[in-house]
């Protein structure tokens, strides 16, 4: 079974990466620093298949690695890791939420509209295979696509093919089966501009618990 | 029976005026000029309901208008016929689309991510209720919900409860049943970023018969 990398210690990386042990992963929890305490409590409490390091020893220690870090420093993680990324996926499920402005969120302008994260990620790792998927829907719905109240789709994008099928077989596993492949990481720009629709739901209810159907014939 | 005002004499003007005048309404098409070449043959092939004019013809008439308008002339559309817009509902359901940069199109830039165009005409005509909707579907599927090929969701927003309560009628009328009310009428820039994630589907195929439904529980 491969072994997986998630960067970032948030909700997010905690449920990716406890989602990933209950299917029978290696998991290893990159951080800034190697002992974490976020990452050493989340390592205490998911058995002996999940383990800590930093971001360079999660990169290098995954087959896979998981985007879970805040959108507005995943660029700068990304440069810490990008010696041990080549070859890899690394499947981006962050936003480049602009908090700056007040809420809700905004998207960091040179990050939106001619440009996004899963984009910009690709190009600070030309040998590393971005997939960008899982981010159009909370965390808890991300690992469990029924929590949505229905059946949603699932988009993602990226540039090589062979990447694409070994991240649709994660999510499935997640409980996704209507997925689409919208095409290369340019649309992942599409993906991140549903976040302000996103936010727009979500504030109705304060409920995260919904997802997006592609309905068509 | 209230009286329908739409802007514009393209595709998208047609069909929803087409649409209104099925439903019984009387209609005036407006253009920049009173005898327009594509508006003239509009009421010729639509019966005595229909009728054309400027845009200041066509908001004088209506009780209700509709901007059908290109995106990136719509303020100044708008702002030619502000003075009989007072006090009516404005529909808009135009998307701020650039294709200045080549195909696909991007979002114009002032109206993306912290403005949209649904505010920026709103701020042109403060006496003016105005609701942003149908934006997220092709022209059949806005005036035919069904045309998705399933049940999706329409959004709207907008400042004034009353006038969402007659958009949401005609919307009923054009077969909606799932209608969200976003919010106020900065919601509008939720729904015009839908725009990228709409072509990266539609290019997929070339098929724009498709929606987006909140699946929720």
């Amino acid at each position: 079974m491969k072994k997986i990398g998630v960067f970032g210690t948030g909700t997010v990386g905690k449920t990716i990466a406890s989602k990933l042990i209950a299917l029978g992963y290696e998991v290893k929890m990159g951080a800034r620093s190697a002992d974490n305490e976020k990452a050493a409590a989340w390592v205490k409490s998911s058995g002996d298949k999940a383990s800590q390091g930093t971001f360079t020893d999660a990169a290098a220690f995954g087959d896979i690695v998981f985007n879970c870090t805040k959108g507005d420093i995943s660029q700068d993680v990304i440069k810490l890791a990008a010696g041990n990324l080549e070859g890899k996926i690394l499947i981006d499920i962050s936003n480049p939420l602009d908090f700056s402005n007040g809420m809700p969120p905004t998207l960091i302008p040179a990050l939106c509209n001619s440009n996004s994260l899963g984009e910009a990620l690709q190009e600070l790792l030309p040998g590393t295979h971005v997939v960008k998927t899982l981010n159009i829907v909370t965390s808890d719905v991300m690992v469990d696509a029924a929590r949505c109240g229905g059946e949603a789709t699932m988009l993602m994008a990226g540039n090589n093919a062979a990447a694409k099928k070994e991240v649709e077989a994660i999510l499935r596993q997640f409980g996704w089966s209507d997925i689409i492949d919208l095409g290369n990481i340019r649309h992942a720009r599409s993906t991140e501009m549903m976040l302000p629709v996103w936010l727009s739901v979500y504030l109705l209810n304060n409920n995260a618990f919904f997802g997006f159907k592609i309905v068509r014939p």
